[in-house]
């Protein structure tokens, strides 16, 4: 049995090309006591996965050269010698960027499909749904009537922060890229307003759409539109560092918030997140948000691309801004 | 009987020069019921007051043109017609750079000369002295066996700042210009280390003098020195955001931290403070203050010029680095 997969050819410089990856088919081991093989059926595609081409320090190790690529993943069991798993479970984790995956199961947990599509367990009820959750909660601090933005808004994180704000009684305004993304935030997802970031000032836009300026900004993107919310930020703001999608692809020095002294003036904070420090209360998470969907007060928007060999493409797609909600890889038919 | 002062002629770009200020020699007017007259002895000079001068939303109005520049002041009642407020009272407040101020009292304080050297009262126990108490154990929160960073070490609040923390049970290294506040702060101050940012690589040098990594770092510089330490930080650091001298008196836009994204990595936080928000418990911190200074575990080191004649130029020591612990401008003899 031959296995499909995508391994790290040379670390980018700036955006990954073609010669950061290697397609390879591999022969799929025997098992060993103890061991189960999966066969991926989804593969979660995240702006956080160019952080790790990187050979630096960070909050995980890099990809080594040569090795599969890192992701998240949802699978069935095909073959198990592990007492924990069983034939046709579906299971979680990190399994990578190929069609079948052996593991010692340390690091899966079981998923349910019939509570929720597989596809929503590596977004809304995966690491994307984590980070959404505890980034604004914990680190945001949301409270009934405050005005909070978020950027990067049409996508995995952003949706679900945006979703959970105005569960929590606050105005909410997202940033996104396009007419389409931000009809999607305001028709689809309920936010209060949407800023078209390529075709409107963006500093401008937010003085129109927060008036009583801005007590969260939850930030995926950074760069110039970091630089525009903090000019617009309220006293005690608290400012949530998620990401920074617009710089991760840079061949010069990230750019850093020139208005960083706008924290000064309004005695505001800013604070970087990281998923995992959470695990321990993700049932609590998952237990919140599932039971929005089920009410409708959450909705869930996957964009679905299929077919292992379109990863490359399908990655970049969230570098272009061309992804609207959680970007998986499907990998086959079943 | 004649005034002298120091009015904002016209608002800089970058740098305050001669045509900032206009020197004036005024009437001191009558005193009508409720005002008393006070002859200023010390002013206050902070880094902060750069930032008065711009007309820009900060946490307090600029400065008017035509206005006595507003600075920090301790001086002597010489004629009351305020019955809160005796002849021979010593006082304090913000009654800028002049000889002479006609005031109503609502914003005076008195201060007792016993107690402490009366320019102690705009330094250590007054604005300097609340700004780095409060940022210090409010913001950065530092915990015994932490290591803590403090820029602009061998200034007023800078010098503050390390002392308490080394009072808490820290690692306290500074960051100053030049081996002779270098040697002072080692030396006078009781630091664990000194780094010279005019002849050692920043970077490398927190490296040394930091082997466990840097858990507090109060900054009062910003640019290149902010990013530098930005690159030590431990896990859950807190940047306790008191100013940005470095960059004041830019005329180019202010150089943001590129290294903002170490707050995601380490679950860092970076928050601005004003000294105003404590107005309420500045009493307590003034015991503790007076306290430490009595047990001689805070010593105290002002720089004192003298003639109000000389304020323009003194003003810039601040920005060339030139002062060694507090700098106030003494007006006469008195």
């Amino acid at each position: 049995m031959k296995n499909k997969q995508w391994q790290l050819a040379k670390r980018p410089f700036g955006e990954a090309t073609s010669d950061t990856w290697l397609y390879a088919e591999t022969d799929v081991p025997e098992l060993k006591d103890g061991e189960l093989l999966i066969k991926i059926q989804y593969i979660s595609l995240d702006p956080a996965m160019r952080g790790w081409l990187n050979d630096a320090k960070s909050y995980i190790e890099p990809v080594q050269i040569g090795a599969v690529m890192r992701a998240g993943t949802v699978g069935k069991v095909v073959a198990s010698k592990n007492e924990n798993f069983a034939e046709g479970d579906y299971v979680c984790g990190h399994q990578g960027v190929q069609e079948y995956a052996v593991t010692d199961g340390k690091m899966l947990h079981k998923v349910d499909p019939k509570l929720a599509p597989l596809s929503y367990y590596l977004g809304v009820l995966g690491m994307p749904g984590m980070t959404g959750y505890f980034g604004l909660l914990k680190t945001g601090e949301p409270k009934a009537g405050e005005t909070i933005v978020v950027s990067g808004a049409a996508g995995a994180v952003g949706g679900l922060v945006g979703q959970i704000a105005k569960i929590k009684g606050c105005r909410v305004v997202g940033i996104a890229g396009g007419a389409a993304k931000c009809q999607f935030l305001i028709n689809e997802l309920g936010f209060d307003a949407a800023i078209d970031y390529k075709s409107q000032n963006v500093k401008k836009a937010l003085k129109d759409a927060c008036p009583k300026g801005v007590d969260v900004y939850f930030d995926n993107v950074g760069g110039d539109i970091l630089d525009a919310v903090l000019t617009q930020i309220n006293m005690k703001a608290r400012i949530v560092i998620c990401g920074a999608i617009s710089q991760y692809n840079n061949t010069t020095p990230v750019k850093g918030p020139s208005n960083y002294l706008s924290l000064l003036v309004n005695r505001a904070k800013m604070e970087g997140i990281v998923v995992f420090d959470n695990i321990a209360e993700y049932p609590i998470a998952m237990k919140d948000i599932a039971g929005w969907i089920h009410s409708g007060e959450i909705k869930v928007k996957d964009h679905v691309v299929v077919g292992i060999e379109k990863f490359p493409d399908t990655l970049m797609m969230l570098f272009k801004g061309e992804n609207l909600g959680k970007l998986v890889l499907k990998v086959g038919d079943e």
